[in-house]
């Protein structure tokens, strides 16, 4: 794990880094020593580690105390992208602009990807629990829509991961994996989203075996997520990881 | 307004009270002077102002600073019972048994009550600010059920209060008003509640004009409501009223 550049502000020290090809980024309260839970946070598909609304969560998030880290999923932000993957992206962004319900080729996407990603976020969990300022404390993950499709196969791998937040995100191929899910789970919705069809996020909410799994919806499209979800989230980590 | 007693308890002050025919409990931190965000609390149907659902809500908000009352529904805990109405709470009883719907039966019955209710909540309010202790501050009302019921009439008729958590009800009877309130809601629904089908408990969600409503659904039966919601209705009312 090396470190490439460190900066403070606001009482938050963001750290970039890579591990082996893996590029990442990590939220510390500024000079915190000793074990602290840690958030894996994932991006949404298209964006990448410091997409704005990711950094506003990581640094909300370190500013109580976690550490929190980023990567960039395969193929997004400052990793190489293959000709397949161009493809698929393609594919996903003609059928969509087409009208199809993008369920089936969404789940093509993330199929491809989450081999890849699980085993990148496997690695920079053991690598930054080993850092003093983090230790090997307790874990959640926080994803949405891509970061909800790549979380979940995450979750099913990983047993040091103990809540989540996820959502925004429709049912197609998941399903199994999701019940094989049992931590506590946040799950949002964005009730009139336009990418995902309600009943295919209702579904997917349904199949996770989680004995705690609370429903969060709001009005909105995709992207719409209130920002005071942001702070019901942190209470939600708090009390499962805190 | 006629207090009957005072007790205090882990930094609580509990008051009965009367106002004209209606009995209430007004719930203040312990030593409170001045103005204070106030909650008004709905009972459940069947149950009454001290139902220990409605007692540990109201101490979990004075701990934090609110004014809190909660009052008998007509008909309910203290006040006397017409003969009409038992017969319409024995229609809701059989109709239940007997494996009906019951949501036309429900909205029967909180139809016969609306009236009254808000009547009798709009002058306990009125009667509530006038105290040194409470004042006219920002006013929530927290009602599920049958508290649900009441509350959306009561809602619609007093430009008082600015937040609400409302839910565990379908939209029978509840559409037109549920259509003229604007202010910001939290909808709690039990995903596997055999009170209240599933679609009817989101179609009295999708009613409400509120731009901010938020759907906070967990699993379970009707009864079930996790107790971290309580904490979670806490921040909403700090929220908007605090």
């Amino acid at each position: 794990m090396r470190f490439t550049s460190t900066t403070s502000s606001d009482g938050v020290t963001e750290q970039f880094f890579t591990l082996d090809e893996i590029p990442g980024v990590l939220w510390t309260p500024d000079g915190a020593s000793g074990t602290r839970p840690l958030i894996l946070l994932g991006h949404g598909g298209r964006q990448h580690k410091t997409a704005p609304g990711t950094v506003a969560r990581a640094r909300r998030y370190a500013a109580e105390g976690f550490a929190v880290v980023a990567i960039d999923a395969p193929h997004h932000g400052d990793r190489p992208q293959s000709e397949e993957f161009g493809r698929i992206a393609a594919a996903l962004r003609a059928g969509t602009a087409a009208g199809e319900d993008p369920g089936a080729l969404v789940a093509d996407m993330h199929g491809h990807l989450a081999g890849r990603a699980v085993a990148d976020w496997r690695a920079v969990l053991t690598a930054v629990q080993r850092l003093d300022r983090v230790g090997a404390g307790p874990v959640g993950y926080c994803g949405l829509s891509m970061g909800c499709g790549l979380g979940i196969p995450l979750l099913v791998a990983e047993p040091r991961i103990r809540a989540a937040v996820l959502g925004l995100l429709g049912v197609h191929g998941l399903a199994e994996d999701a019940a094989r899910i049992t931590v506590p789970v946040r799950f949002v919705v964005q009730w009139d989203d336009r990418l995902v069809p309600r009943d295919q996020s209702l579904a997917l909410y349904d199949a996770l075996a989680s004995p705690e799994k609370t429903l969060y919806a709001n009005p909105g499209n995709h992207g719409d997520v209130p920002s005071f979800e942001l702070d019901d989230s942190l209470r939600f980590f708090t009390r499962h990881l805190g």
